[in-house]
């Protein structure tokens, strides 16, 4: 009996459970206090349109991820889960456009009832940056800003080395500013016209290059694409590759108004550095080079040159499920 | 003996020197513990383009105040100011467009070596939003803005109860985001084209009042100003209260552009409410109006209507020296 408790007690800061969940699917995974994702697996989140079901089927697999380590719930310390639209304070994701469901859904507490511990929530991008921080690129930063790049654009922002959450723990929803105001903007799902995230996100990539192709007759390489309907980020990088003009005009508009946006940011906050994560980072120096042209172009003089914007280091797979099990410890 | 010890150790938390350094005048006062603007001058800082002249001038003045309030410096427990481009972290005017004094300005070290104690410097509308955090509006609040819109377009961020400062000191740049990436844009006094702060400042609404009236032939009252090189926002009060649609018109296009990006700044920081301060907020109703509606237009769904934006309850000549003086406690 003594044994167990000491056990029970030494675990206690040996394993958390993180867990990305994202608009297509959610990553979770079982990690040590070193940092290390020692299992995962993916569940596709669209397919569970009742939040009971998927909470069910995730936290089954949870459960087989702590059992197939040989160990039991009394090892993990906590959960920490990534999540568009959750807010820390109350633990719930409210009206988020790229979930199944719809509303303000209490996830921390039917994760906690369902596991028998505490889970604890924040946005994915705040997550992310969590991740950088103890693990990544911004080791050592105290103010920075993470843009994750993926189906939304999503920011987390560190501020004197915390998390900003700002009055109601929402802060940091910097994919809905908008580039265009005029109304006739693109649809973003929160609702609004003329968000960033409807430009400068993997699909708003995907959404340019169909525009370009379905309404004009410019020569490119992305009209071989087989569905139109469903080309990618991915597509338009194969293109620019290959030396196509149109793939290479893409990256060039796409990253000049992330870069216009990133010296909004800068203006506001002053970071040390602007980390980009997500999908459409894999496009490397096609969509980098006017982010950061475009970046420095529109800052004020005491900055121009001084906000170096990188690539996260981290390994797409573990980085979220790193930074969401770094909510738990 | 024993009693002089004693006086000042009482004194030492009883009065301050606040300076509020503008691109136009320079006004300071003394202030005691209760947040009372006890005495306060003004001197005219474009009249002095050498800033050693500056600092003599200015203390010579301060040194006046404390004088004629019968006390000695070893009263004063410091002295706080508030200055565009000023570095909280370094003591230093850096680059600052709208003043007389290129390149970097040691501005504490100059003043504090004159008065004999310490000098802590801030950006103006730091300064502005530590006073309306302690004697204003923001009161009680942690997360709030202070815009303050005057020759210039500056901002005072507070997060979690404090200044932001950002990384280097300059955090809060909010009035050099552009609305205009065109390259056309109008010309700022940072150097760059097209900055909110050429557009939505008192100046920029004057501007745009001068470019009307200059280059379309729209009947409207403003064309009766006698000089239309040195119209003012008062001149574009005066005509909106007396029903010129023209005056209307520039009102709601530059409550429009400071709506939309005010609109990006709570999807950054999340704040508890927005505070504007300076000569536009005396046009009242006709500014407040559109900004509010752009506000609203442009936020994301969970932050529609929740944000009130005010103006400052502080009167204008009291709010600055009181929170350039608050540094000082």
């Amino acid at each position: 009996m003594k044994n167990e408790v000491n056990r029970a007690q030494w675990a206690k800061t040996k394993y958390a459970l993180g867990i990305d969940l994202g608009g297509t699917g959610t990553k979770f995974g079982l990690v040590n206090d070193e940092g290390k994702v020692l299992r995962w697996n993916s569940i596709p989140t669209q397919q569970y349109p009742e939040i009971d079901e998927y909470c069910d089927v995730l936290c089954d697999g949870m459960r087989r991820l702590v059992a197939d380590e040989g160990l039991t719930m009394a090892d993990i310390v906590g959960i920490g889960c990534g999540a568009p639209n959750a807010n820390f304070y109350s633990g719930c994701i409210e009206q988020a456009p790229n979930l199944p469901w719809k509303g303000i859904v209490p996830f921390a507490k039917l994760i906690s009832e369902r596991m028998g511990v505490k889970c604890t929530i924040t946005n994915d991008a705040n997550a992310a940056a969590q991740g950088e921080m103890i693990y990544g690129s911004a080791r050592g930063m105290k103010n920075f800003i993470v843009i994750t790049l993926g189906t939304g654009v999503g920011s987390g922002i560190v501020i004197d080395g915390k998390l900003l959450y700002g009055h109601d723990g929402f802060a940091g929803e910097l994919g809905h500013c908008k580039i265009d105001h005029s109304g006739n903007g693109r649809l973003c799902g929160c609702g609004q016209k003329g968000c960033i995230e409807a430009y400068a996100s993997a699909t708003g990539v995907a959404r340019t290059a169909k525009e370009i192709v379905t309404s004009t007759t410019q020569p490119t390489l992305l009209r071989q694409v087989a569905d139109i309907d469903h080309i990618t980020s991915k597509d338009v990088f194969d293109a620019a590759e290959k030396g196509d003009l149109v793939a290479k005009e893409i990256f060039d508009y796409t990253g000049r108004l992330l870069g216009e946006k990133l010296a909004d940011f800068v203006h506001f906050s002053s970071p040390e550095a602007i980390i980009l994560f997500g999908g459409l980072t894999k496009s490397g120096h096609w969509i980098m080079d006017p982010i950061r042209e475009a970046l420095d172009a529109n800052l004020m003089p005491i900055w121009k040159g001084k906000i170096p914007v990188s690539i996260s280091v981290l390994k797409d797979s573990d980085a979220a499920i790193l930074g969401a099990s770094s909510l738990a410890w």
